[in-house]
This record gives C-alpha cells, structure tokens and sequence, in this order.
C-alpha cells in the first residue's frame, strides 16, 4: 500500500488495458484452456479465479504473466497489487474480453499463464498415488486436492489419465498443484519411480478388504477410472489386489470416492501406528 | 422381443412423434429441470439417460411418462421396449427437440418424468446421513450414491441444501435415489427422526479424530458444505464433534469426500465388530 506502488497500479489500468480479443495473450489463453498439446508445446498453463492465483503465488510457483479486468473483488485488487509489486507482468483486460477468453463460468476477473513444470519428485517416497484411466477432470483434480490433505508425496500420472494441468483439473485440485510433485509420465518411468514401495490396487474383486491391508510400509495406491477401472499396465504393476467392502444396494464409488478412501486409510493406520 | 410388441413399437415411432417445443410435455420437462419449486409443484422430477431410467425402472418408481428419440443407442431401445411392455406411457419425440429440452450434454435420447416420492424411512435407523448447507450438486448426488454404498439408512435433507432431486444431483447419484429413502425436512422433523441416534458433527475443530469415534452403535453423520460448513441448527443438534486429521499441507477437503471417509469409517468398524 505504499503511495508509488498505487500510482503505477492507477497507470497500469489506463495505458496498458487489453480490448481486442485478438491480441496474443488472450489467444494463449484460449489455447491453453484447450488440449494438452497446447499446454506442452507452449510449456505453460491456465491457473483461473482469485484463490487458486493466489495459491500459486504464495507457493511461489513461477509465473508467465497474469490477466485482470475491473470486475474483480476487493481480495483480487489487493492481490494484483501484490503481484505487481513483485515485478510480475500484469495486465489489464476489458472485462468481456477476459470473460470470453475464460474456462469458468465465473471468472472472478482475473487468471494467471503459468509455467508448465512439475515440483522435483522425492528420492525415497513413501506415499505415492497413480490415478489411472481417471478421464473425468473434476474427479482427476479431487484426487490432487485430497492427495495432498492425506500427505502423498507424489501423483504420477500413466498416459491414459485426462491432463493434470488441465483447466477443470486445476479448479478441482483447489490449489494441491502447487504444493505436491503432479508428473504425467510413461509406464515404463513410472515403475521405475516404485522401486521399493508396495503397490496396492483397488477393485471390486480384489482379494482383501483396504483396512487388511499393510499401508504403514512405502506404498504406491492405484486407483482406476469409473468406466473402465485399471488398465493392464497397472494391474501388471500391482503387487497386492485389495477391494473396498460396500455393505450397501450399490457397489460402485467415484473413482474419487474410492481413492480418498484407500488415502486416508493410510493415514489412519500410519496415526495409529505412530 | 415378442413381435406384436415390436409392431406396436413401430408405429409408436411413426405415429405419436412429437416434434414441436411447445408441447406441454416438453414444456414440463423443462420446468422440472429449473427450480425445486417446479418440481415440488408438479410432483416430478427428471431422470435423463439410459442407465437412470434403467435404475428407475428396474427398482419400480413411479413413472409418469417417458419421452426418447431416435438417437438412443441399442441398449436403450430394448429399455424402451420393455417400458413399453409394461404398458409405460412412452412416446418419441424428435431428436433436436429432445436435445433442446434436456439438462445433460449428452442426453443418450430419453428421460422419464418420474413421481416425486420418498422411499419410507425406517423406523429405527441405524445409519443416517444429513448433508448440512451443501450447495454443489454434484457433491450432493455423490454423497447419496455413497451413502447407497456404504449402507445408509436414511439421508435427511435440511433446508440450507441444495434440492436432492434437481437433475445434476440426480445424475451424480447414479441411480442411488431409487433405492435409498431421501427426503427435505425442516430441522425440527429431523431432530424428531433422530431420536436414540447419536449425532457426529466432523469439522476441523472438532475433538476427537474420526477413528476414535463409535461409530457401532446407532449413528446420525452431520456433512457440512464446503463454502459455510455446517449451520448452527445443525451445530446445536450434535452430541459429538469429530475432526478428520489431514497430516498434508492441504487443510481441506470437497464435502462428498469428507462424507465418504465419516460413512466408511463407519462402514469399517461395524465390519471389525461384525
């Protein structure tokens, strides 16, 4: 709130304002809101809404250049603000620009053009999760999120999965991108990151209910997608079938569902053990 | 598949289509896919797709009628045959009208108007689920279709959440309304269902981890929504406050996940009791 920063932030809003939808960045923007090539080739990605910008600033999570327009909160003003005053590139964009340029129904008026990169992966993890087949974005992204409130140290990603950096992922994933190592990688890379840890598959006929089984040791968790389940990479993977008891008419779970189960039932026999 | 059916099916097609928007049913359909208050009115609600008018059907709710067109694929063909067969009120409409009216993306080509009933509550429940100020549908529909897997007797709507039978909730449901009583109540009706049950709360201030909770014994679980958490008619019911311990550097989860772990924990120590 110093007096010099609030008058290059006045001046940013009348010189620097972006009102065609033809300039490049808003057409990035609507690249990168699009498929994972897009993403890869330009090495970067959509981060939309106030909280999950702020999310990835705190986080320190390195930054292209980051989107405003006038329809923003008092939060998101003071937010831009801040973002300024660290040198980052930002802009002002007439609001049914940035509107249309958005993935969200509600953009909240601002978004950020985020490096593409992934945080170093742990030498020795102890708790690892593969989401595979997982096509449904929001279910890939609570997946992220719930990995991180269960303490996972890293999501790897097999081929077969929707794109972690997708727009829908990354809304869903409420900012979990930012603080957990999230890599799309082959099979091939991913076995070689599970050298040493159990790894555990869930699915209707697997052999032992999920609290039977030995979730205190390094693990890897696979979870399968709703429509298909695991594929047989994974099933190739897995040391040990395990299945989720459902004492009711139903007997399926989002795929969601399922692997926050088999998460935090990790974290309880790692409390208790502790 | 037998062929006097079949003819009737047949001139069903070429004789009853309807092809303009203003029909009343059509008209309908579009109410009932708008506020709770068109649903409460009419005594309807929708369920869109084969697979939900399938779960219907094969658990005999109560159908009003049952518009399809020829996009349907084979399995939902043989569905609307047997519909038929049961003397259903069934009738084509054309493909872009059906379209037009219809709340999913992708609408498999038929819904059923379906009565707004409730399955009877038990009794004497032993498992009840009350989402409080849950405003996502989506989340609202998972938490039932858990609530269907995990054995849950009863889940009991409080006003502050979004309606259990507007469509999102329903398709997120996956079938489990039809076999699973869920009804709105104001508090003071559920406080008076609730009675010889005690009533867990799970917030992150809450005393007691959910793993040291006893869950064997009758039990009402208390959801909040993720934007207020749970409301103070809720916080004045509970007997017990639990928390889910989150050892990551998240500190949140999606409410149909924090439901999910407080269901199956229960799930899990009424199996070791067993």
């Amino acid at each position: 709130m110093q007096p010099l920063m609030k008058i290059k932030y006045e001046s940013a809003i009348h010189t620097l304002m972006i009102t065609s939808s033809h300039n490049p960045r808003l057409k990035l923007v609507r690249a990168l809101a699009g498929r994972p090539k897009e993403r890869r080739e330009t090495g970067a990605f959509l981060a939309e809404g106030v909280r999950l910008v702020e999310e990835a600033f705190s986080a320190g999570w390195p930054f292209e250049f980051v989107l405003f327009s006038n329809e923003i909160s008092n939060r998101g003003r003071a937010l831009v603000e801040a973002l300024m005053q660290t040198g980052l590139d930002v802009e002002e964009v007439a609001p049914e620009i940035l509107r249309s340029a958005s993935e969200t129904e509600t953009t909240q008026g601002i978004l950020a053009v985020l490096k593409l990169a992934s945080l170093p992966l742990p030498e020795k993890p102890n708790f690892v999760l593969i989401p595979d087949q997982v096509r449904d974005p929001g279910n890939l992204g609570t997946l992220i999120r719930t990995a991180a409130a269960a303490g996972v140290q890293a999501v790897l990603v097999p081929p077969e999965t929707t794109d972690p950096f997708a727009p829908k992922v990354i809304r869903a994933g409420m900012g979990a991108h930012f603080g957990l190592p999230v890599t799309s990688l082959g099979w091939e890379t991913i076995r070689k990151h599970l050298n040493g840890l159990t790894i555990y598959l869930a699915e209707s006929g697997g052999r032992k209910p999920l609290w039977e089984a030995e979730f205190k040791h390094p693990i890897a968790l696979i979870v399968g997608g709703e429509a298909e389940g695991a594929s047989d990479a994974a099933r190739s993977l897995a040391d040990v079938f395990i299945n989720i008891p459902m004492p009711g008419k139903i007997e399926s779970l989002n795929a969601a569902i399922a692997g926050a189960l088999l998460m935090f039932e990790a974290v309880r026999q790692r409390q208790e053990a502790g």
